[in-house]
């Protein structure tokens, strides 16, 4: 603070504290003096905060946020949309601690174990908060013997990472995974999983969308598990660059230095020839559930977490160049990923003491992008927080009870319904409470009513209003809603 | 492990050892050599196990544990059965960080802060588990300066406590929060916080309940805020024996001694009187709404959070003396608290730094005792864990992308469906695997029916089929759903 602005606030305290001393001493009214103390204790404060003495900071910790009333009910939507999907696929869902012992954890996540919270021993078991949910996914399974399972799990999980809470990337965040655990016929649950991926894309109507295949996973699979030569994998590599998805299947299938029939690479020519054969299925099946032109290989790609083992896949936004929502300003094409997943069949047995291998599969959706997204959105226009359907008002005073009265029979009837928390309010903003929440009818209770066993239903929208027999509102409020 | 147990076991090993490398020798096939390691492994592991050289502990840590999808399937019907009540009755929601800035909780739970789950310092801020959702409710409040909200929270909070699981007392366990800020008109939220949890207990069919006032609480407010003498309050404590609600008001508010008008007590037997009109209005609300039978006054109840002030309350289930559901060999009467609130006036204002109060009101489900509850009556019954309306199966062999493709016409019609994930299952299998998730519905695809253009549509519990043309069959499982 400069030194000016300092002493301008002292002359004005000095100011204040004087004329506090002179009303108290003139006996002024309490409310007059109330008014005038608070005001000398702002300066105080005002002149504290400057100085930093402010005792203690009123935040959420680094990196994480509170959701208001406005984000939970946008993410209520989100998740509607995202568990009806898991649930149309037959999922169940579980749920386990937001902390594991430290060791559950150890050995799962490479380089990025770095990043996770410890919680300080406090005498007992050393424990660290979730980092994500497929490793406490597989403790379940093994701890369990667990071979088969399709749930889903939708809980936050922790990263000590360096936060951009603007693109949605926080130290507390949501994970929403659907995984598929069982020995099954080949790349019938992936391909599930990328269909999953592409309902909610579209049932969230986030606009246009394309599902990558990191083709680096794709290479790695036929190198290091079947045996074909880096070279030949690398010579391949050049279809992918055309961005395509079964045509790139297609081209390596007729290429000859691939599948041929050469006697000195008869065995990774084999290999090939089986790699192939998977991917063409899973294109197969994805042609079948008609999503599979928005299924593509990708050069650029890669995954970070070490458990993962066969095909990876991720889902980008595409950047709208048509579209009608862009005047927030943002760069859509930076969305980036909102989706991403793929297969960890050595997971489960990490857990094992028996190293009994349990194959997974699963999806996991960037919901916090997907909020950030999508609150932007609607930062232009009103979201309602309650599903109030009415507010129960009145026109004249000492009518508390007969408003209270008329509640419990509609609450008793399942109806959502308020009243003023006041005896006697104002008919005008108990009518602005409605408006302002969005509340759609008003039930209006006066004397003339009261004795002609009726209410009057107000049409917030329209300042329509009738007259309805007491007996009837239930059904009548129920017809509206 | 017993020594002779031990030398059978090694002696086996070495058998199996030698098998193996024999089985090698011959160049065996690799299922079957692959069958004998596993044999091995395990011999191995066994031995390993009963010395005590396991390398980890699989389990949840201590007071924690795994939601698997029976106990999920449970939970959500008791959230929604509470969601829906907290909406009936207007309020919002909120989410705040599952950790808080350590200073954020001190000085908020007395004795009970030995037991709040601190981070380790890993170089940054100095965090804990939030221990409830009433502290970082009033942070938000302060923090947003919000003066009015009445907003539900149903998140998970830490205790290092002793865990009692068996009775539902956990380390990690759910709160049900619903409260009401701001300044409002005497008693109303803190009747309608009695209200909901009237309806939320009745909801959820626990059987017979009371909600009790703290005797203590209610003379501490009249002593302490008040002026009432002690050794007034105390001489008035025998009403309360009778455990008696409305009718002990009246008692208090007949007794000369309290409400009188002698001239050495003036000012203390005039708080009593307003004391006393502040419970008695309580009760009159409480009868407008019909619940005042089932709210009494008990003297051995306390509360041991700081942050109280005021009206203190308990919801307990009483022993079902006629119950029907008492064949588990629980103790009934021993289940205790499953709701408790009350008013805390003073909790936002240690938050604000002009120390501004908002006056709250709140009360909090005790769901993990209702969930332990509902999960011992539940052990004797099936519950389904997933929503899945049909199942699409085929009895012959090579009918996978059919079965895929009716499917994908199911779900694009929001149907929730199924079908295996084998190329070529038996039908036996597949209508087991219907039977034990509780799927109703199976539709019959065979080479008949798609020359046909048809499906054949089985009820799972009377083994009925019918014959439904291809484009009726979205209408037909609606119908039936």
């Amino acid at each position: 603070m400069a030194d000016t602005d300092r002493e301008k606030l002292e002359a004005a305290l000095k100011t204040q504290g004087e004329l506090v001393r002179r009303l108290k001493a003139e006996n002024s009214s309490k409310e007059k003096v109330d008014a005038e103390v608070n005001k000398l204790l702002s300066l105080k404060e005002k002149l504290g905060l400057e100085d930093g003495k402010q005792k203690f900071v009123l935040k959420t910790p680094k990196g994480t946020r509170d959701y208001g009333p406005r984000q939970m009910a946008i993410r209520e939507r989100v998740f509607g949309i995202i568990i009806d999907t898991f649930k149309r696929h037959g999922a169940e869902t579980i749920d386990t601690p937001v902390f594991e012992l430290k060791e559950t954890l150890t050995g799962k996540y490479g380089e990025d174990s770095k990043l996770i919270y410890d919680l300080e021993n406090q005498g007992g078991e050393l424990l660290s908060l979730r980092y994500d949910l497929t490793v406490p996914f597989a403790r379940y399974l093994a701890m369990n013997k667990i071979s088969n399972c399709k749930r889903y799990h939708i809980a936050k999980v922790y990263r000590r990472d360096n936060p951009a809470m603007t693109r949605g990337r926080y130290r507390e965040f949501y994970q929403c995974d659907f995984d598929i655990a069982g020995v099954y016929d080949a790349m019938i649950p992936d391909a599930e999983c990328l269909k999953i991926v592409h309902e909610i894309l579209t049932g969230l109507q986030l606009g246009d969308f394309l599902i990558k295949l990191p083709w680096e996973a794709v290479r790695e699979e036929l190198v290091g598990e079947k045996g074909l030569t880096l070279e030949m994998a690398n010579s391949i590599a050049e279809y992918v660059c055309l961005h395509g998805g079964r045509d790139v299947i297609a081209r390596l299938q007729a290429d000859e230095r691939l599948v041929g029939n050469s006697r000195e690479m008869q065995d990774e020519q084999k290999s090939a020839r089986a790699g192939l054969a998977d991917l063409d299925l899973l294109f197969k099946y994805l042609d079948i559930m008609d999503i599979s032109t928005q299924v593509q290989f990708d050069l650029s790609l890669a995954r970070g977490l070490d458990y993962y083992t066969g095909a990876i896949f991720e889902a980008t936004l595409l950047a709208p160049e048509n579209a009608v929502h862009q005047d927030d300003g943002s760069a859509p094409g930076g969305v980036g990923s909102v989706a991403g997943g793929g297969r960890y069949d050595g997971l489960v047995g990490m857990f094992d003491a028996r190293g009994r291998r349990v194959p997974c599969v699963g999806v996991s959706i960037g919901i916090e992008r997907i909020f950030s997204i999508l609150e932007q959105r609607s930062e232009s226009h009103s979201v309602r927080t309650t599903e109030t359907q009415v507010l129960v008002a009145s026109a004249q005073k000492g009518l508390f009870d007969e408003r209270l009265r008329l509640l419990k029979e509609l609450w008793a009837a399942g109806i959502k319904g308020e009243t003023s928390y006041r005896l006697s309010p104002k008919l005008l903003s108990q009518l602005q409470q409605a408006e302002q929440s969005g509340i759609p009818l008003v039930a209006l209770l006066g004397t003339e009513e009261l004795a002609a066993g009726t209410v009057r239903l107000r049409t917030v929208a329209t300042r329509q209003e009738v007259e309805i027999s007491r007996d009837k509102i239930v059904e009548e409020i129920s017809k509206r809603s």
